[in-house]
């Protein structure tokens, strides 16, 4: 951490910020410029709280200069962190693709469409049966049911399930379902999920939030890490702008940058981070060509009747044509799919 | 709502999305235009679901003419929510002044400064006895033994409590100390959460998601409402921006837009809406002056010793300051203060 | 500046920055913590290129220590500077009010509003003879027509006036006219017309860009101010953000954090700022209220039949209207209007 | 355009605005639904001012059904446009890459990044001998002596030349030395410049503003289109959001969506839109496996010693590992490079 002080700072003013950084246990090093006094912070190892610094008479600001996630760094732990689901791996060379509905909504269709999202390349199966909805009035989710059918599917295709948690109470519960508990973007900082995912025994697929920084979502895993549950994948859903004619923006950057800064898998969600179905097949390849561990994808075979979210949804010829293209970029990035 | 066929869209392909509007029991009324096909959906009375209009052959978009707010629109509802909080009416003539520290952090802090805020004008009494952090190595707050101390400051100041609940299942436990329980912004979208205020018998004070929109948050107040609970208050405290010299931008347009849409109270949080506390008294006035109804300040009697949100936080001192120059802005906008 | 090197930087990466950095005139100061090595650098009075340290191999980042900008900052010119137009004073006690159409239509009409606007309390006339348009289909301006129609209303009511200039071309002809050139929201990084304005015998209304930091304003002004051109009002119009309830977001914490960093006049514009005549009235209650030196508002007696902006311009009677609570909020912050 | 009146508009209120659109020559279909009455216009081909309609009484708000740009819409001109830079083809089977150095510095080390560029697979030069620079005590270019340098590049490599004019009066002057004026992306609104390369008997490369909407962006298209100059490719270079991590957000969304809304080729920036050199080459991988026509790099052999964008530009030896790595890209999705 260092410490500006305002270029009319006082010498006493000086003095008591010196004071209070010795007081928190941490050593000074002050630096005179020509216009202004400067303070290094030598930290004792915990976290510096630099908003009583900011709050002292003479003190301009303050600027932090290490990271504030330590388990999530890749600097910390340098080798790539891969995540075995049953028998699929995230994080190694082969690109994982989840594919599936946005929402369970009943078992024949959901049965219907994990049939065909195995057939045409899928490796894990997506679908809630709690649904984080804007409006009261729209559909919620089937609850247990839906993950008893997931379950079903599942015994049936063989795929592994991928489905989201959206309060702490029912983590018991949806970890004896599911094979990947999903943190919604809209639940990123949701403190107490975070928390109890972290004591879960069940890999965890944690959405950045819309609003949310690289950083914060580096922060909220390092939340589920330091409760205990190492197996995180990190996922990019898009961001919100100002540009309209897209639900959101997806932020390709945040795949290479991601992947420097941490060793977690980081998979892409080209369906809400677009929100029109037409674009998603070349955002997946764009994801995949920049280095994403996988993707995750709003499959339907009747899109045009889904209970959420068909304006985004593939149907599984279109789905099969993702497949291809995206096999073909694996390969050009030496992967495969 | 209305659908807007694409321009190359076939006379079949009109058909079947008209049998598909009036397979869900609306009414279609077509209007051919010289470049494009119009159709506008008559509803019946159940919120319709545009994605599946969408994804239609033929169709370019679709358009909502409603909002879809109802029990939170004034066009429902055209008298002004008031809220009374024990002895305190917020929503009325009166512009209600909200105090505290961030955090709640130890008995005698606490009383101190509930002692303070009260005699420099404070009607209510905020503080954490739950934090949401950003950081796991942060202070999470006290729980229970905070609240405990809130109630111990409500017996001797006689203010009514503001505090934030951040998970369902602690509703009852807060809802047994607290006279407002306080949703925060990142659990704006915390749809279990909102659920379970709206069947607590206790006030709400919702604040605006740093990137929701006044929609949003008003379908957030949705969903209080339509569990039974009507006492609710909304916040402004600020948007996330591409501005860094602020920790937000305090979105004034929202005070008096959302008084005009919705019949509920709108309190502003400048502490959070800036950042920084030399910017809190200005904002506080501009709020007032654009129709707020109440203010939420952090107050701290050491703010360099805060074990959070210290930069942000008034003294006592300054707060006095504060009240004065809020009064004068009440006044000049026929309220009392 | 300060450097930070990476934690894995080695000793000859650490000497090739210090040599960088003396051969740059500077002097390194090289602070070494438990995990990082910085490196302060004091400079000789010349700007820094932070991007050549960056690129330097060992190199984590950079942070700069002083803000950009000198001429327009309030730490080298502590004064309150006041910007005089004829008998009008801006950035003095009284709040100024600038009022009139968004676009020069026609001799009749202009005249009509011009005393109109006065009439109800306007010191100076806006309106456009040049008009930055989204479409090259929309109205674009009077020109030189328009310019003559503003000299003539000024001759009949007095009023001094602000009209936009576009191109560096164009600044002596609009100057021979005008008493204060605007520099639209679209043009704040229009470098060249920052240079040609900084070089006019004329007051200056620099508009924040939709998409620009308070720092980037400053910038911009320090454009003009570097030019010569001492005579510099800033003007917040609203921010792009993601809301789209309402057109821009008005930045109401610019102006007090606007009126620390420098010393120029704040003027709002709580038109643009808005996007809505219901919202420009309490807006600016609130811009004076946070401490704005003026504001320039669109009135149009016939806003229905605007070229431009009809939807967020008030009608005589409203303006009144505004007129008069905004001088209740001046005199409640120890003002005249 | 459809009308929506407010749901308790009155008959009169309606009959005034049905008169208020016959007026402008256009024709009003009124259709009644249970809470709104909408009126839907037919034009008379002509764009139609949408807020002199919603001034009106009893007026919710207006919705615009077709979009505002014609010249560059898919829907008009559905062939793709190919734009022919002497031997080049922009918009073709072939991915072009442009590279080169953000500003021209002197001759020397201009020939000599030409030449690495050329030899590593470059087939334009890119080089600004005007910059934008946001503080005025940066390095603002060569001026003519740049694009006299930059021509001698030409010759001695066969590139053809981009480089950036930034003031209508210099077209003429930079169209005597360049293959393709490039408007930058603070001057995507500078419609006088618009206007100016619009005449201009040169191609165009016009870059997003970094807070503006593909619409925008289109209707600066449509501006130089409407002036006769059809040879324009867009470029995608970032977008300001919120995140910190990285200089802009590069739009991937927007590379599909643009191909899809508009014939004009679509270059992505990938040095701007990241501001790390080592995210250039994963998201240039992107870009061309989401659809974009080319690519335009900033390449420096020193960069440590550039006088702007150091941080940002490649080596010519990683350039190289980019121009294989894309062109492994480029097959996998059809195309050559």
């Amino acid at each position: 951490m260092i410490v500006i002080m305002k270029n009319d700072a006082s010498p006493s003013q000086l003095t008591n910020v010196i004071a209070q950084i010795e007081g928190m246990g941490c050593q000074a090093h002050v630096s005179r410029g020509e216009e202004r006094t400067l303070i290094g912070i030598i930290g004792n190892g915990r976290p510096f709280d630099r908003e009583r610094i900011e709050q002292m008479d003479g003190v301009d600001k303050t600027m932090p200069v290490l990271r504030p996630f330590k388990r999530a760094s890749r600097e910390f732990h340098p080798e790539d962190t891969q995540v075995t689901v049953r028998d699929v791996v995230v994080g190694g060379p082969e690109v994982v693709l989840m594919a599936g509905p946005c929402a369970v909504e009943n078992r024949e269709r959901l049965l219907e469409i994990a049939v065909e999202a195995k057939a045409r390349g899928a490796q894990m199966l997506r679908g809630g049966a709690y649904k984080p909805r804007t409006s009261p009035y729209s559909f919620q989710g089937l609850g247990e049911e839906g993950l008893k059918i997931l379950a079903e599917a599942r015994k049936e295709t063989g795929l592994p399930i991928v489905t989201e948690v959206m309060q702490p109470e029912l983590v018991p519960l949806v970890t004896s379902y599911a094979d990947v508990l999903q943190i919604g973007a809209r639940n990123m900082q949701n403190f107490a999920l975070l928390h109890a995912v972290g004591k879960a025994q069940c890999p965890v697929l944690l959405k950045r939030g819309m609003m949310s920084t690289m950083e914060e979502l580096l922060m909220a895993a390092e939340y589920i890490l330091s409760h205990g549950n190492t197996r995180v994948m990190l996922c990019e859903r898009g961001i919100r702008t100002f540009e309209t004619y897209t639900r959101n923006t997806l932020d390709i950057n945040a795949v290479p940058l991601l992947k420097q800064l941490t060793h977690l898998p980081v998979v892409v969600d080209p369906s809400h981070g677009t929100g029109k179905w037409e674009l998603v097949e070349p955002v997946s390849r764009a994801a995949i060509a920049a280095g994403a561990d996988g993707l995750i994808v709003e499959v339907h075979t009747h899109p045009e009747e889904a209970m959420s979210d068909g304006g985004q949804s593939l149907k599984p010829e279109t789905f099969s044509h993702l497949v291809d293209s995206v096999r073909r970029i694996a390969e050009a990035v030496g992967r495969t799919a």
